[in-house]
């Protein structure tokens, strides 16, 4: 596997993770650093481990179906950037999701999310919103 | 100046831009490859570079009064991905923006922005709100 297919598969797990409610696994796949980062839909800026870790423990109780869909990669050295949609019963949002590649694998250390209103949704839309194939570039 | 100072100076560069409705330093402050990516607030993903400068023409017609605080740098090799509050009018978004290593400076080829909910921003806010001094780490 290439280094953008193994960054694209760390995406994949983060989700299965995610939909799952798989909180060991979650806690895994982020990076040990203590200055990872995340922004859920609609939440300030969680700028630490702990607090991101908490973040996920309290959102993992009760797991949304989220599907993750056109998941795409800019690779750059050990850093990979990964743009997605994520889709929650009929909610669509967009997602930013960066990897480092550490001694153990690709791990996420910044997590953001943002609803798409439907009004913008299709007019700004290039995407084929039901292609579940992930594209490198 | 370090990589992260002169990452976290295009950043600046970028909302001086943006609040000042200057498009050709915009222009100029995104990398020239045609795989940059953007997500306005609420907006869907805008997965190329027409798109992209399309949609700052746009909104730098008529700019907001938005300035950038609490900016951290992530450094890893050509890529820094910082992190920033965005304030306008009183309204407060978050934001990841990813800068490359260009031949002609740090360019910035992914911008998230979303809006920060009033009821979420105190419970969640570990960061000072009105402290302005980037850091990094």
């Amino acid at each position: 596997m290439t280094d953008a297919e193994m960054a694209l598969a760390a995406n994949e797990e983060f989700y299965r993770a995610f939909a799952q409610g798989d909180l060991m696994a979650m806690d895994t796949l982020w990076s040990g650093d203590d200055d990872v980062t995340c922004i859920h839909p609609g939440w300030d800026i969680l700028g630490d481990r702990y607090s991101v870790l908490q973040s996920w423990q309290s959102i993992l109780a009760a797991p949304p179906p989220v599907e993750c869909r056109n998941a795409r990669v800019r690779m750059s050295g050990n850093v990979a950037v990964v743009i997605c949609d994520e889709v929650i019963v009929g909610d669509a949002l967009a997602a930013t999701n960066v990897y480092v590649l550490e001694e153990d694998g690709w791990k996420i250390c910044h997590h953001h999310a943002s609803q798409i209103l439907a009004a913008v949704r299709d007019p700004v839309a290039p995407q084929a919103a039901n292609d579940p194939s992930p594209s490198i570039h």
